[in-house]
């Protein structure tokens, strides 16, 4: 149960969202071009950004939904495990690896992150956008995970519906379900 | 000078804003709904909320703009002091101390605020919409520190920056400077 009273039943993050509309349209807003926006990272490396600092900020609830959005885009779960806790053994390239290292290190505080990480990035081939997309997704997650957890949103155990909601992620995005729906003509996600 | 090439001189959150516009608006109006839209807290105690999370993240930048904004608020050094080292000997209500702990636990990470902190701040009046606003704007500045810092932006020392940013803080608000200016028909801020 949330610490507050929420004026609908959903978990996690789609229960705060829908139960503070106003302040939840300009967070979905960010989050689509953020992560299905144009870019030249794919939407499976932008999802590995939102999941290795969810992971790192013990989000329960966020880690599961990207992980599976990340599996749902065509990564998988020792992809996932190696990311988590041996990243520079992972099956990344050396750009999406030092990308994530930036994410790893904007988790932890701004700060942390150092010319001597841009540098990899850049050496790689990271472009300046990528750089600031890779900060400011790590940022974004920054906020949904202590939105999540400092509101004590209820956190489901079943994996079906972190698959479900993988679903709606890869097809419909971070827009409010109803008006993507009332747009695609498709069935309410509960 | 920040990590990434930036479009314009501009120092601190308002060159990285100025160089993405984009993103910056849905940030913009999320900031402006949760600082400055109506609400049972004062727009003082909701940028000491602001403060004492970049404080924290010892975000330079912010904690000097937040700070500077929250004197012209009313505020003074000597509460920004207190609030910052000895939180719960501030001159401020019960509720709002209670505020200002679960918005610092927000800061650690999420999972940090815990049944007793939520309960100590209704205990002493804060509203459900109060305990969520002060748990989304301490994550919002989870963002802002972490995008200041990680990009590397600017960080100005002329205290006169921090003045004149705060005038237009608390007067213009979050909205994009030459949007709220060409509104009001004032001088574009530098």
């Amino acid at each position: 149960m949330a610490y507050i009273q929420l004026n609908n039943g959903l978990p996690g993050i789609t229960g705060l969202l829908e139960n503070r509309v106003d302040t939840a349209a300009p967070i979905r807003e960010l989050t689509q071009i953020l992560l299905r926006g144009k870019s030249t990272l794919t939407e499976m490396e932008r999802e590995l950004i939102a999941t290795i600092v969810s992971f790192k900020n013990e989000c329960r609830f966020c880690t599961k939904a990207h992980a599976a959005t990340v599996i749902a885009l065509g990564g998988s779960k020792e992809l996932l495990d190696t990311v988590y806790h041996d990243l520079e053994n992972a099956q990344l390239s050396e750009k999406m690896k030092s990308l994530l290292v930036i994410g790893s290190k904007v988790q932890e505080i701004g700060k942390a992150v150092l010319p001597e990480h841009i540098e990899r990035a850049k050496k790689a081939g990271a472009t300046d956008k990528e750089i600031h997309d890779t900060v400011l997704i790590a940022a974004l997650f920054c906020l949904y995970n202590r939105y999540v957890d400092g509101m004590g949103a209820y956190c489901p155990e079943d994996p079906a519906y972190y698959q479900k909601l993988a679903a709606r992620l890869t097809t419909i995005g971070y827009d409010r379900p109803k008006d993507a729906m009332a747009r695609k003509g498709e069935e309410s996600f509960k």
